[in-house]
């Protein structure tokens, strides 16, 4: 059983920019030589979130709507107030999205559907260099189980 | 340290259709040989995500209506105009919902409050076949910690 | 390779009280004689949630303006006829933030940025103790990789 813990550096134009970071975990998980066990991604801040989708345009499109039609960028958000900022909605969203994801692997292959990216949502206000993790979890050799 | 994964099926009549997991998740932990550890529950494909509720027909009712209320089958999805297809409200509730938990177990049992069950939410737009994994990762003896 | 799962006490004032546990959680880890692994954060019971936020004061209050606006109080719930109560919409708002968080940490230290910190969101509408599970799956020294 071995723990093993990579940071990965991707760059975001934010305001929402939706990043296909599926390939970056997959190739964190082939190139360790752990055959079975469990992928946490987790993104550090505290204005992007993960999840997954089937990435393709038109369902970016959509999500990106759906996050302004609920939180929408131009209301009134008290956090403003206590840093003179405008990302009081990427905040919220973040928040609503989840820091977290837990993807199993086996046989050194992520278990998602073929239409299944992991994805991050950069909700910030500017373009940056978003840093997450990838920490795998798991055995080299699987149980017969 | 193990790392146990199981794959399971389940029938759902889609559209949203909740279907409470527990019992398999519970049995999936009970009839391994591991005393602690957590289990990562990850449900494969985009149109379908995991939570907790209490599982009673009044909460399935009033998530049901939360999730139209929040994104109606019945907008424009661009997600249609790449397939042809119906289920961009479903891909967008799945996105939201997010494809995985972690429940830590102990003694053998998940560590679920009396009132809180565990649910797989098809949004698909048609009867099928879902398939989940569940990963246990633990010890066979507990930690006296 | 080590499980360790503590049980976490606290106070809550119900009626959507956020909870900053980084704290609890950070000494959890620290007080192990763990140095690399993942937090699985875990809260038992069908009416709170867990995620992570800037917590300051505009925040909390954007986040829970967010709840109020998406999942009412004053609608009407199913689960209200199931058992006579008040709380569909505690029950709604916690399953759609999701009961579970998992954290890496590293060097003994959550991968949290600076301005992250993990809160519990006590959905129910009423003062109670929460019960949250942090348990702890790593290893004494850190992987080299």
């Amino acid at each position: 059983m071995t723990v093993s813990t990579r940071c990965h550096s991707v760059s975001s134009q934010g305001n929402g920019h939706i990043i296909d970071i599926t390939g970056d975990v997959q190739d964190t998980v082939a190139s360790s030589d752990l055959n079975a066990g469990v992928a946490t991604v987790f993104v550090t801040g505290s204005t992007a979130g993960l999840t997954t989708v089937e990435y393709e345009p038109g369902l970016v499109h959509d999500l990106t709507a759906a996050f302004e039609r609920l939180y929408p960028r131009a209301m009134e958000y008290r956090h403003h107030e206590t840093w003179n900022d405008d990302n009081g909605h990427s905040h919220v969203r973040a928040s609503m999205l989840g820091p977290s994801l837990a993807v199993p692997f086996v046989e050194g292959a992520l278990t998602l559907g073929t239409w299944q990216q992991i994805i991050l949502v950069d909700f910030d206000t500017r373009p940056r260099t978003r840093e997450y993790i990838v920490q795998l979890i798991g055995e080299s050799h699987g149980n017969p189980d």
